[in-house]
């Protein structure tokens, strides 16, 4: 009953949360989404925006640059140099990650050339919490952080006594691989996370970005079966065909996609639908909704305002 | 320093945890493993074993008769009538779950015939804490419920003012899908986590068992393009080549394997380990892990001891 009146009043489909009269009735969340305004949904910048192209398709990442500027702005540097194309998916780790880059990255006489871009980028695993990084709290609880919520519209931690903040790895985020030095990342080799949360990883290693679209492919792969999920031969490796900028590919070869936005009574509705199941299937609502299990909606812009 | 003192003092691995000399070396998970004495690891019961053999390989399961009796037996029936023999896995929806059974089962003139089995069995959500369900409490915490540890060696929960017990739903778990009825589950169809803890799920479904070999053959199957990621048509499915019970399998054909208690102080150690990694790579250790974030470790029994 408490959950039913802050929804409606949260979602704004009851005229009076004060009202004596039944609440109203719960929502699922395709009647959320279905009654979202064109404002609860933004276009992600095309200069944030990479096209993964593996032959079974199109995987789409934004970048976060607000969290990683110096990696987001090598990955740019890289993809306009072509520096991806032809490389690979060079490793599986089953209810870990997908990570992809040079196969000869280790061998000077054949990794690719890093042409402008730094073969070594400053560690950004956390930065400090200011006005430039909002965020939306989730108010459920974490195991491993003080607060969690969302920054960026993307999974976010936050320690208020320290001061600072991080994205976190949730599934389908995307990483920067790094070895033993917090500076030997720099954008060349990325990984997502394809299974539960190793939010171990947190702090220690530069989250980039999210995948928006495309996880099936990344997800779906052939395990390896060397040490850490690497494949052990190179014709298990998956060709990537190219990596590009949104901005650098003409306009009728972009894929077209709309983002909720985390900030709003929409995306706060969202979360109770998921929070508190209401549909028919479901017979004991969790009461509560952990970070990582919280969906972050895509669609295809609707056709009017294309 | 604490948590070293905690490990050391917790593993044995130091002789005086009240000693004035330095806390023994941090250890890693392997090796805590290493250290383990052969009572730390068990043999599951052949008679609560099934193995699931697929075109790509075979998938073990033990199943955990403590938490779902019905479901184990109606299981049991199933899979000595052969009736998964030539079935199929039928779903693969990305983040969440596959699932296999009877491709006919809504067409009464195709269905495969559950001969003794019964076709519907009582609900096994939870269950009353009880001393034949043992509780290794994991300290950590939880978003959704009061307690969370392990109880037969499978990731649990517990809610202490209502009594309750109930597997968790964390990657590897397999469960009883059932239809809209409490009571509409009976074990012919089943599926299995392949992503994000879908803890929501919870208290909902009877969960039966917890895949402990061969999980990457049901994550990287290609996700289905049907609503709830069903395939959509019948030669995408994967066909089921045999499911049987261990201890109806000559002893030559079984898989041996252990897997690591959970009630010892070997399996403590392990999760210290894991909660704050000590390797060269990790600069911010965790300091907490979640549930399902706890390996549970399976390994070849050792050669001595075949």
């Amino acid at each position: 009953m408490l959950a039913a009146l802050i929804l409606a009043s949260v979602a704004g489909l009851a005229s009076n949360a004060h009202s004596v009269e039944p609440p109203a009735k719960p929502v699922t969340m395709q009647q959320v989404l279905e009654a979202s305004k064109p404002s609860d949904w933004r276009r992600p910048d095309p200069n944030d925006t990479l096209y993964l192209d593996l032959p079974g398709g199109r995987v789409v990442i934004e970048l976060a640059p607000a969290f990683a500027p110096l990696h987001s702005a090598n990955i740019r540097t890289l993809v306009r140099a072509r520096y991806f194309d032809g490389l690979a998916i060079l490793r599986v780790q089953d209810n870990f990650v997908t990570q992809w880059g040079d196969p000869d990255a280790e061998d000077p006489a054949k990794a690719r050339p890093f042409g402008q871009a730094r073969r070594t980028v400053a560690p950004e695993f956390e930065r400090a919490i200011a006005p430039n990084l909002p965020f939306t709290r989730l108010p459920d609880g974490d195991v491993y952080a003080a607060e969690v919520g969302f920054s960026h519209w993307m999974p976010a931690a936050r320690d208020p006594q320290a001061g600072k903040t991080w994205l976190a790895h949730c599934y389908g985020m995307v990483g920067a691989g790094r070895d033993n030095g917090v500076d030997s990342g720099s954008g060349a080799e990325l990984y997502v996370v394809i299974g539960q949360e190793p939010r171990q990883l947190d702090r220690n290693i530069a989250l980039v970005g999210r995948v928006v679209q495309g996880m099936e492919l990344l997800a779906s792969l052939p395990r390896g079966t060397g040490p850490l999920g690497f494949y052990e031969k190179p014709d298990q490796r998956l060709p990537i065909k190219s990596v590009r900028l949104a901005a650098d590919v003409p306009q009728a070869e972009r894929t077209p996609l709309e983002l909720l936005r985390t900030d709003t009574s929409t995306f706060t509705a969202l979360i109770e639908s998921r929070r508190n199941r209401r549909d028919d299937w479901y017979k004991v609502p969790a009461g509560k909704i952990s970070l990582c299990n919280v969906p972050l909606p895509v669609r295809k812009p609707p056709a009017q305002a294309r």
